[in-house]
């Protein structure tokens, strides 16, 4: 890519929720970098310290943006633990994460995979200087993202090339011959619940069921076919299972949370 | 207006609340057709499936904007319900919504509508194709807000004008001689009841008194001329009739929300 | 500063939360006189009315944004009630604010203050016409902010420069030879509990012992050195004292809030 067709957007993923200016103080780092730069918060709420949720939304929602998009993914139990921060390039794309599993959900994803482990030596080139211990997502992640989104640096000059990270928290779904097991994995402000279980996975069922607190589903189109009340399930717009309740909240009705059990069958082979 | 001149802004209103990256792959999609537009959230917390809050809301705000602005609202009680689309020119405003009362509040306010019903096969010109059914936001409405605020599309070119919408959910307030009678249309963060009833229908009151839960209102200037713990009344910032307590929430004191009934007397004449 | 070296910056600070066009309102008439400008929200969950902690988040994030950059914050108990507006020059930044406080903490910091107190006639002269009495963030400030970042305006034209202003409400922190107290200031999403107390005040202490509820504890580097569960206290990425749980909430363990009493003594006086 050239430096003038450089997108210029940078995505913000955090458990910082929307109270106090953090998210607001690395978008002024960043300005002070690249002007003119376009961040766009992609979450913030990311249940505390539980990095595969921020896995599973920067898998999914990275496509939408343009190509050389520099994506920040921070969610660390232990920030300040010198948790080492991943770079990576794929399909286009950039990403900046603590190595603690937040990206092994993107990595299993097709396409190759570029990964480096930031030497924090490697920072002063850059203009990178004494960064804080407890907020690195200020004075490590938003000028970093700021460099690479302007050209100035590549992610193959801040370390060594590394085929190993941390493993994902979650495990990914199981697939036998006529059952797939997976969970919930987020829950969105309408109360559906989204699964870990990508379409792809269920694309050689006949008749999938999917099986949730003692309910069977057979798979919708949409939300509307279904009876106000009815419980249903669909592949969403994000290509994974997702339970939800016409006109009401699955969750609540449910009593489904993050981490519940969701299976899908085949029908026609139980 | 010339291409050049255009704003390039476009603003987001949805019922998704602040939970998830549901209007950031939104913002990504625009920014991946438009690079450097400006995308601003309105309001994301209109009560799920409620559009009449939308409408109040997009009526009350659109003229903040430039001449120009792409204005998206998406508060859908049946997403995939196949409700058609609705794109409309007004005042130097173009505004995308799903045909079901959302923006009927806006086509009764003074100034011609050109209203336009999107027919799903004029899309794929524009480069939109296979739209997912469950996230017209991201797939339908954020493409062609772009194309839009971008000159690259007007609204005839989307579909047939139409004279015909769904009506509003909730009835415009009634008039008598001495007498509105309205509805609290929705609560501020400060606990401040703001109703559907405009400045101009109380204009030729000699002594307008607002009645809400049992009190009965005169109408003030500000908020400030009231002692700490009084309820008052006033044409808000907004043009409309508001009920506010001084230096407290009025909303959690009167116990009223959404919805209760709100009149206006003329106390001269009472 | 040339007017193309600009950077067209504006941060927003308020009380007005989540709910609402209100601040979007703004960023629409700040787009409407400088096309382009990025806007950027600091802070919106101040509590409501209490201009002392919008004060705290001005004087610790302004310097992460571009020089140049134009500070609106707006939390004022008495809206309407011809609350005076600032207009200061600090350390390359300018800021926006009532004369209620809210600025005190910044004019006490190192660097020379240049403080002007708007004369709203001079609102005339850059297009600012008939602000609505309830809502000068959108029909003074926003228009204001524009005009000053835009290069248009200048503090010195809007009015007299002044020397007093109203101060803080909270007490700074009050230092004996070898002891400070102060006060919890704001608590962050985590639950940590944010300080009054600059490092500056103990940076003579040998070995400083943070006290709140019972509890005396040492000062730490980062989270990441204790338990999950134990308490510690460290100097914290905005250089206060602040006070954590491991893998946990101090607010919640502790009990303390916003305003609960903490002090530093230096152990080996002691």
């Amino acid at each position: 890519m050239t430096r003038q067709a450089l997108p210029r957007v940078i995505t913000i993923t955090t458990d910082f929720g929307h109270k106090g200016p953090f998210a607001a103080v690395m978008k002024g780092v960043i300005l002070s970098r690249l002007p003119g730069a376009d961040v766009v918060d992609l979450v913030h709420n990311i249940p505390p310290h539980w990095p595969p949720e921020a896995g599973f939304w920067i898998v999914h929602a990275y496509r939408y943006f343009p190509a050389g998009t520099v994506h920040i993914a921070i969610v660390d139990p232990a920030p300040g633990n010198e948790t080492q921060i991943i770079i990576a390039e794929k399909n286009e794309h950039i990403f900046l994460a603590p190595d603690n599993g937040l990206l092994a959900a993107l990595f299993d994803q097709p396409g190759s995979n570029a990964i480096y482990r930031l030497e924090p030596d490697k920072l002063a080139q850059f203009g990178i200087h004494d960064p804080s211990p407890t907020f690195h997502g200020r004075d490590i992640y938003a000028p970093l993202a700021a460099e690479i989104a302007a050209g100035n640096c590549r992610p193959a000059q801040l370390g060594d090339a590394t085929g190993e990270w941390t493993p994902a928290w979650v495990d990914k779904p199981t697939r036998n011959v006529d059952r797939v097991d997976g969970i919930v994995i987020t829950v969105d402000p309408f109360g559906n619940l989204i699964t870990n279980i990508e379409q792809q996975l269920i694309e050689g069922f006949a008749e999938p069921i999917v099986h949730i607190g003692g309910h069977a589903l057979g798979i919708e189109t949409t939300y509307a076919t279904s009876n106000p009340g009815d419980y249903l399930a669909l592949i969403n717009s994000f290509g994974v299972v997702e339970i939800a309740r016409a006109e009401g909240s699955a969750a609540a009705g449910l009593g489904s949370q993050r981490g519940a059990p969701v299976s899908v069958s085949d029908g026609l082979v139980a």
